[in-house]
C-alpha cells in the first residue's frame, strides 16, 4: 500500500499526571500482511482508564507498555487486506488493535462484530469490554438482589452507567456518584438511576445517607479513596464491594482505606477483579449486554474525539473526568 | 442455695485501653431456677478478643454489653439444679454463661459437652468457638489449596494456632506471625508450622519475603494494621484474606489499609466474617475439629488464670499478647 501509518507510542512514563509529552507520534509505511495475517484499518479507538496503569513501570494487572511501543487499546476496524482464512476484505472486526491507523494482526483475540443490530461503537462500550467489566463485577462479587441498594462511582462513565442499569434490571435501588450536575442529571433522567450524588457539590456523607437511606448492599468501586471510606460508613451487613478501579490513586496519590472496622463489623466482601481473568464468561456477558442494548434497556452516551492526533489530549481529559460517557476516538 | 454468686459487670466503657476499673465485682444471692430453667456452676471461663468490642459504645458485630450488665463470655460448667427437661444435676455443659460463678439459663444456646474423649477446656478453644472461627474463615473465604502458602497473625493464639494446623492438614505451607521468640519456637516446633515471624524482632517485610518465598495465597488476619499492609505487598494473584480481627485497632488506633492497589492488581478477596453468622456450620466444624484434637492432629496450649477475681487482669494481659495460647479462667 502507499498509505502511511500513524502510530502513538509511549515516549516516557508519567512522573505523576499524564502529559501529552509522554506520547510520541510515529509515521511508518503501512505493512503488507504475510500468510496467516490480515491488515485492519482502525475506525474507532476506545480510551479506557486501565491504559493509565499500562504506562507505569511497576506491576499492573497486565503487561505494561514498553517505551517506544504502540499504546494498547481496543478498537473497531475494517479489514483492508487479508491472507488469513477467517477474514476477507471489508469484514468489520473488534480487537486490541492499538493507538494507530492500521494494525497488522494474526487474528488472535480478534472477532467479527457479533450482532448487526447494534451500532459498531457499542462493542467498545456497553456491549464490549466496559460493559462486560460492569457485568462481571456484579456476577462475581456484587451479586445484587432485588430490593437491595447498589451504589456505583464514576456513574456516568462507560462502566458505571452499565452497572447502575444492570442493578435496576436486577430490581435494586441504584445510586450513582458522579462529578457535576450535568452528569448527575443524565444518570437519573436518562439512565434511570434512583438517585445520583454530585461529589463536587458538597460533603459526601449526608448526600449518601439521603440517597441510600437503607444503607449500601453493593458498592461497585471505580475510584477508591475518600468515596470508598464514605460508603463503608453506610455499608450494610454482608455488603459486597467489587473493586474495579482506583482512579483517585492513578497518579500516585495515597488513597488508604481508613474505615477498616466496617469491613469486619459489617462482614464486607471487598474484592478486586480484572475482566480479562475470566474470558470464559465473555460470550455470555456479550450476548446478554447486546440484548439489553438492542432492546433499549441499557442506554449509553459517547464522547468522540476526532482523529488519532487528538487521542493523547482526550485520554488526559478522560482521566480528569472531562469526558461524558464512553470516550472514543474517530480514527478513520 | 446459701452460696453467694460473684459476677463481673461492666462498670464503664474504656476510653482507650481497657483498665481494671472498667470492671466491677458484684456479689448477689445465687438464684433458684424456675420451671424451664437450670442453674449452672461455671467451671472454666473463656477470655477472647471479641469481648473488647462488646465493651464499646458503638456498633460492633454483636450486641454491646450495657453498663451494669454481666460481661459476656463462653464457659464450661456443671448443672447444679435443673427444672429444665433436657438437663439434670451433674451434666457438663457449654454455653455463653458470662463472667460469673453461677449462671441461670433457660437452656437457649446451651449444649452438653459433645465428646468425652476431649479435655473439657478444648470446647472453649480448639474444638470450640476459637477453633470454629479458624475453620470458618478458611471454609468461607480462605479456601486453602495444597501447595499454597497460608499466613496467619496471632499464630500462637487460640484461633491462629488452629488456622495454621488446618492449613498444614490442607497441604499448605503455613507461616505464622507472633510476638517473641518463645511463641515462634512453639508455633514451629510444637504446632508444626513451616516458619514463624517474630514481629517484635525486626522489620516484617524481609522476614515475610524469606518465610513466604512464593508469596502469600491466604492471609488469615487477626490484627490488621501494618502487618496486613506488609502481607498485601507479598500477595499473590487471587489471594484471599479472611478478616477475623483487628487487634491493632481495638483501642482506637488508626489502622488504615495503605496498599489498596495490591487489592486491585492482585485481585485480592478481603472479607470480614463473624463465626456466629453461620451457626448452621457449627456442628460440622465441631465434629471435624474434635476429631483432629482427639487424634493429636491439632495441638494447643492454654494459659490459666486462677479465680474469677483474676479475670479482668488476665483479659487486659491477653489484649496485650501476654498470654500464651488459649486464655482461660479457672472459676470453680
Amino acid at each position: 500500500m502507499n498509505e502511511t501509518n500513524l502510530q502513538v507510542v509511549l515516549e516516557s512514563r508519567p512522573a505523576q499526571r499524564v502529559e501529552e509529552s509522554n506520547f510520541r507520534f510515529v509515521r511508518a509505511p503501512v505493512p503488507d500482511p504475510r500468510e496467516g495475517e490480515l491488515l485492519v484499518r482502525v475506525d474507532w479507538l476506545s480510551l479506557d482508564p486501565y491504559m493509565r496503569g499500562r504506562m507505569n513501570e511497576g506491576k499492573s494487572y497486565a503487561a505494561r507498555v514498553e517505551l517506544g511501543d504502540v499504546m494498547v487499546g481496543g478498537a473497531v476496524g475494517t479489514v483492508v487486506s487479508s491472507r488469513h482464512p477467517d477474514y476477507v476484505e471489508g469484514d468489520r472486526v473488534l480487537g486490541m488493535l492499538g493507538w494507530q491507523r492500521f494494525a497488522l494482526t494474526d487474528g488472535r483475540g480478534l472477532m467479527k462484530l457479533p450482532d448487526p443490530r447494534l451500532p459498531e461503537t457499542a462493542w467498545l462500550g456497553a456491549a464490549g469490554m466496559p460493559g462486560i467489566t460492569a457485568w462481571m463485577g456484579l456476577e462475581l462479587v456484587g451479586k445484587p438482589v432485588a430490593g437491595e441498594t447498589l451504589v456505583v462511582s464514576a456513574a456516568s462513565g462507560a462502566v458505571g452507567s452499565v452497572v447502575g442499569q444492570l442493578g435496576k434490571l436486577a430490581g435494586c435501588r441504584a445510586v450513582g456518584i458522579a462529578g457535576g450536575a450535568a452528569k448527575c442529571d443524565y444518570v437519573v433522567k436518562e439512565l434511570g438511576f434512583d438517585a445520583c450524588i454530585d461529589y463536587k457539590a458538597g460533603p459526601i456523607d449526608p448526600a449518601l445517607k439521603s440517597a441510600a437511606p437503607s444503607g449500601v448492599d453493593v458498592y461497585f468501586d471505580n475510584v477508591g479513596g475518600a468515596i470508598l471510606d464514605a460508603v463503608l460508613r453506610r455499608a450494610n451487613t454482608g455488603a459486597r464491594i467489587p473493586l474495579c478501579g482506583l482512579i483517585a490513586g492513578y497518579d500516585g496519590d495515597d488513597i488508604p482505606i481508613r474505615n477498616v472496622f466496617s469491613l469486619l463489623v459489617n462482614r464486607v466482601r471487598l474484592q478486586g477483579f480484572i475482566v480479562s481473568d475470566r474470558m470464559d464468561l465473555w460470550p455470555r456477558a456479550m450476548t446478554e449486554l447486546a440484548g439489553h442494548v438492542a432492546a433499549g434497556r441499557i442506554k449509553y452516551r459517547e464522547s468522540v474525539a476526532q482523529g488519532l492526533e487528538s487521542a493523547p489530549r482526550a485520554f488526559i481529559g478522560m482521566l480528569k473526568g472531562e469526558n461524558f460517557g464512553k470516550q472514543l476516538v474517530r480514527v478513520s
